[in-house]
């Protein structure tokens, strides 16, 4: 059986890749793309993200979502690392079809409907669209199977303030809404995501596989591996986005730990997301559920085996 | 050249280890003890410490301080771990002498005025006497040589909370007035002290070097080691206290960064300790001083050769 997944996604160079392995994994049926305003604006991830499902021939619906935050000033996009339009220095495209005219969390409420119990979120941007969903029909929380999400720093420093990373720290409110449901969520953090360096053997690898998909993350991902390659001699980039995709198809490859994710709305914390192991002991409010699972150890090796094989189809 | 120390305490079990340490150390001369609230009550802490310098013939000051923080509600001792006594299940013993009669920040203070350039200040409690002091003459911050701080976790979870160290978390707001002022400032926290576990062999090796002193350790870190032992099969203690005193006489077992300490005072993150490389590029209050240093990776091997071979003298 397959797994039906909406991917919600800022693309974005590591959202590009986690979309087409998604696309290209013989056990994933992604059924829609939600954009979200992250890496870049929403305008541009919406084109983006459509752009990409008709590279890879997928007619599936692509829609817009949110354009900014719940409370936060005006969102601080991360052109530095995505580049302008959001596929590094390649320069914009323009999509062939139109989006979907529903607004992303009215296509998630309308899918998590459509198929109860079946229907995976991959949330690989800002967590806002799906806060509005669980806003727009509670019942959803009861209905959606799980919840894969990359974000969050639970036990390693973060990446866009020293305690926070950048998908929560862009809308924490949201992510705490998220992460305070009762639906099975997943957490893919920095603390995995940050040691899955790839280099430029894995891409030519990517390329071998699939020539057009893999040329076009090769192409992207020049700008990204610039700035993953800042203070080091190791030129390698972090796809992080696909690591909660990889793990609906690989989920033993992941070590997963279960218990209380807060993610913090305060301004100096803003978007941290501290995890605390269940049964620990602590007090208030780390000692009730609902709680989630984090994942915090992979196998690299598997996995990027698992990357490369995928590609080669 | 030795150096002028006052200790500031809450004893304690690894108070007691940091303490004789001290006294043993042929570079290393504690001018006075000054006692806090911490681990138990301040009057307890004060009679202990004061027990602590009749036990290793040491006739110097002996001071009480706070007795609970200054905003947080009334102090969280830490009974489960040092008894309720604060030696284990040693029994409470009385001293021959008398306190100083001055509170633990006047003589601070006092000292600083002494020995301007000389003065420095081993702080392995909450903070608060420091932050007092640093209220009754600002000018101190100027005298104190350095501000060597056991405490805070600026890279992995706390003990007491999922994000804060117990010393820190004590008292929050002492903690930030004590970082951001502009003294020399080097913190060891969890970071470091977690990894450095010490056993039953370690203790009986303290005992052979020095069999009053030794011998008092070994029984009041008995209760101590159970705590510490609870899920794992490694029966052993943390002597968080010690570093910072073995960090004054060999620096260079520590690797010590210099960046922005941030702490957390909101409620979620209370004594939160978040720390941020210096030039690192983040957005403020990341990106100004004051600084202080905190050690990120230490030699055990040398340090407990240090410890071993300090109690023999
Ligand atoms: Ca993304
Ligand atoms: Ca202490």
């Amino acid at each position: 059986m397959k797994h039906k997944v909406i991917i919600d996604t800022d693309p974005g160079i590591d959202d590009t890749m986690a979309i087409f392995f998604a696309f290209l994994h013989p056990q994933i049926d992604v059924i829609g793309l939600t954009s979200v305003f992250g890496n870049v604006e929403v305008e541009k991830t919406a084109r983006n993200a459509l752009v990409l499902a008709e590279m890879a021939n997928q007619n599936i619906p692509v829609c817009k979502g949110a354009a900014g935050p719940f409370l936060h000033p005006k969102p601080g996009y991360a052109k530095f690392v995505h580049g302008e339009e959001g596929f590094g220095t390649v320069a914009a495209m323009e999509p062939k079809g139109q989006l979907d005219p529903r607004h992303s969390a009215q296509f998630i409420v309308d899918m998590a409907n459509q198929y109860p119990g079946e229907l995976v979120i991959a949330a690989i941007g800002p967590l806002t669209n799906l806060a509005i969903a669980l806003q727009l029909d509670p019942s959803i929380v009861d209905k959606v199977k799980q919840v894969v999400i990359m974000g969050g720093a639970a036990t390693v420093p973060g990446n866009i303030t020293p305690v926070a990373e950048a998908n929560i720290w862009n809308d924490a409110h949201a992510a705490k809404m998220v992460f305070e449901a009762s639906w099975d969520t997943v957490m893919f953090g920095l603390d995995i995501t940050n040691n899955l360096r790839f280099n430029q053997a894995f891409l030519d690898k990517l390329t071998d596989g699939n020539a057009k998909l893999g040329k076009f993350i090769d192409e992207t991902s020049q700008f990204y591996m610039d700035f993953y390659s800042q203070d080091t001699e190791d030129r390698a980039c972090c796809f992080h986005d696909a690591t909660p995709l990889a793990y609906l198809v690989a989920p033993e490859l992941f070590d997963i730990k279960l218990g209380k994710m807060v993610v913090s709305t305060d301004e100096l914390t803003r978007g941290q997301t501290a995890f605390c192991h269940k049964d620990k002991g602590f007090r208030p409010p780390w000692d009730s559920g609902p709680y989630s699972k984090v994942a915090l150890g992979v196998d690299k090796a598997a996995l990027t085996q698992l990357y490369i094989d995928t590609f080669a189809g």
